[in-house]
């Protein structure tokens, strides 16, 4: 059985068919599966048997062995082109990317960027790095404390631009809390997709591509860059902060809220565009805060909630309430929302309407909330408010003034005046 | 001090202000203050003084006094007009229309009716009626329970149509739980306000202007009639269970998600118009269902959630997540959630993007949590789940069934193709 072999892995409770990978202990089996997730697999409760011998060319990590078809063991580095960090941590485009190992902290280079998608060659010098190989559901803050340092390492070797390959179910929270750790030189773009590169509707080359586009651009702010259209035609540029998944599966599943995207990238043309303002590349210097405060709960109401639930976020550091219209809660709620933050909890008010202001000031319900110490934050997404009170809570002296003002374009001018 | 009159009201925590309504007992002092809403006050925990005599003229609830100042005591039933029933339940629509009490359950008539909205005059006979008077952010399962009955009892009284004013912040909670409650043969049209008739933005008397030419219309189902856009041309017909308010302020707030709305209401040619199927009037006999098993919660899904949400919900009856994507959440939370369904919670899945179905035959995640017995509830909205569950769990013996299954249009046909 060797590293390239079709196996099979019956567990216990389960059984997996991949490709072997080699793997740095021989205590622990790395499979490659067909949807591209690779699966480690503790080799004594494993029955493994191998399906067919060699069916994978797997790259040495020496790179002295033969190579892959194009039979171009290297790629030289272009003094002309830009260098663009790709970091992964998962999900569906970076299934794309065969890693010459299963392990977290793995390297890959051009050659195996480039083998994955043949229309990146010629755009950018390539580094590669895997931060972590997660399906983003299960995304944690110390895995977004790793990316920070990630980005931020990169950056310092002299990336022009970095690429964060992310699963999409929670890729508007990475990019978040991205926007409030680092103060960034260069564009730092998420992209990722909806679809696998199985599928013939996979968006994975094009968001790809674009998001190195985007990345060799002057806009030196976090963005996400995903397919703005059920066509390949264009993608969108959007704020980090400002960004939402509002569709299970359609391509053009992400969108800004409350706003045009910031700008847009041309497949056809190459061109990268922006409509509106943006931190221009070395605007500032490189720097990063990456604490986070981790006991932070976002709680969302609805009729009927019960009260219960404000029980379990005693004693933490804080809460984010996403409230109706305006930032409201059942005023039955308010007493014991003032207790918790005499006790000390920060508790943050956002409206499950998504667009527009909180603003309590209109109707008692939200007064007596202003009078019970809530802190608003104006139109922040709920989402952004909390990974932004996470590192408030964090790296700030003043979490008040913090939440209500934009740090990194989470809150925006005011759009439609208020008469 | 009588009926009518400007008066202080000094309580040991708040002054009021406002005009003294009549009250059906002496130890309860109800006060009409300047943004509408009454104010119920314990007389002997309260000092009161009159600012001013007889500045507002009260209709005595026999009709026998003098009346307004149009001077006409009477407004004639109409053959030839249909017969609305307008039901208030509180929020800044219903704050226009001056009840001669301030008790929930008051009457209100034709001439109340007419006095605020001028407007109105002409389109139809008209019946009041007080379900309750509150902020809709303290709506509840009960008075769902109650304004269903009285929405019932006025259709099998012969209303042609029934309006209900309501508040903005709960709208939608409301519509949709109703949607599942009432089978009716006349359109149940729920109507609010942005702005309170004092500002000279108010959408107040468009919205309830096209809310009655709605319920005279010939679709019977449960509607929210708001605003189609920021200008006062259009008001759009959105169907109970599938609206949301997706503005924090905005007039055009309401949306239908995932689609158009059903119809819309021309506020120039008084037409009505629907672009897709609907029920027609008198497609359905009139029934009720008012059931609710109230220990129902919903959960949003956020990364570094804290495990101790899913302990509050242990025993209830059901707990709809709001998860990300397709429908998932950390495969952490997995095991606990499959133990929880196992203790005889019934737990349903929908997806935070809320645009698209969740579907969890795509992902292990997802693979995971259907295997923990987790119902999928297609594109249903997560608050509109919510409700649902609320009544399935009281009306239904295949719970599984009815979430899967559109009851009332909050399942959406698939608009577009998985590929």
């Amino acid at each position: 059985m060797n590293p390239g072999d079709r196996v099979r892995v019956d567990r216990a409770d389960r059984t997996y068919e991949g490709v072997l990978l080699p793997s740095s202990t021989d205590e622990r089996l790395v499979v490659k599966l067909e949807g591209g997730y690779n699966v480690g697999v503790d080799r004594e409760a494993a029955d493994v048997s191998v399906l067919a011998e060699d069916v994978y060319e797997i790259d040495g990590t020496d790179s002295t062995g033969p190579d892959d078809e194009a039979g171009s063991s290297e790629i030289e580095f272009d003094d002309d082109l830009p260098t663009i960090s790709l970091l992964s941590t998962g999900g569906t485009i970076a299934s794309t990317i065969d890693y010459r190992t299963g392990a977290v902290t793995a390297q890959f280079d051009a050659e195996d960027v480039l083998r994955a998608v043949p229309d990146l060659a010629g755009r950018a010098n390539y580094r590669g790095r895997v931060v972590a190989n997660i399906l983003s559901e299960n995304m944690e803050p110390p895995i977004w404390q790793d990316l920070a340092e990630a980005v931020s390492e990169e950056i310092a070797a002299g990336a022009d631009g970095v690429v964060v390959m992310h699963g999409t179910d929670t890729m508007q929270y990475s990019a978040s809390v991205l926007s409030f750790m680092l103060e960034t030189p260069v564009p730092i773009v998420f992209t990722g997709s909806q679809r696998s590169a199985d599928r013939p509707s996979s968006d994975n080359v094009m968001n790809a591509v674009s998001a190195v586009e985007a990345a060799k651009s002057d806009c030196a702010e976090v963005l996400v860059c995903m397919h703005a259209s059920e066509s390949d035609d264009v993608c969108a540029l959007h704020r980090g902060t400002r960004v939402r998944k509002n569709h299970t599966s359609r391509r053009d599943a992400f969108e800004t809220v409350g706003a045009e995207p910031l700008g847009d990238v041309d497949y056809e043309t190459e061109g990268v565009s922006f409509r509106r303002g943006y931190r221009q590349r070395d605007a500032v210097d490189l720097s990063i805060e990456p604490d986070l405060e981790e006991d932070v709960e976002l709680l969302k109401f609805t009729p009927g909630m019960d009260p219960q639930f404000l029980d379990v976020v005693e004693g933490s550091a804080g809460v984010v309430i996403e409230g109706t219209g305006l930032g409201h809660v059942h005023t039955d709620l308010i007493p014991r929302i003032e207790e918790l933050i005499e006790n000390g909890t920060t508790v943050v008010m956002t409206s499950q309407c998504l667009e527009g202001r909180v603003c309590d000031r209109v109707y008692d319900t939200g007064r007596d909330l202003l009078e019970a110490g809530v802190i608003e934050a104006g139109d922040t997404l709920p989402g952004t408010a909390k990974v932004k009170l996470m590192w408030a809570l964090a790296n700030s002296n003043d979490v008040e003034e913090a939440m209500g003002t934009s740090l990194a374009g989470e809150i925006q001018e005011r759009s439609v005046p208020w008469e």
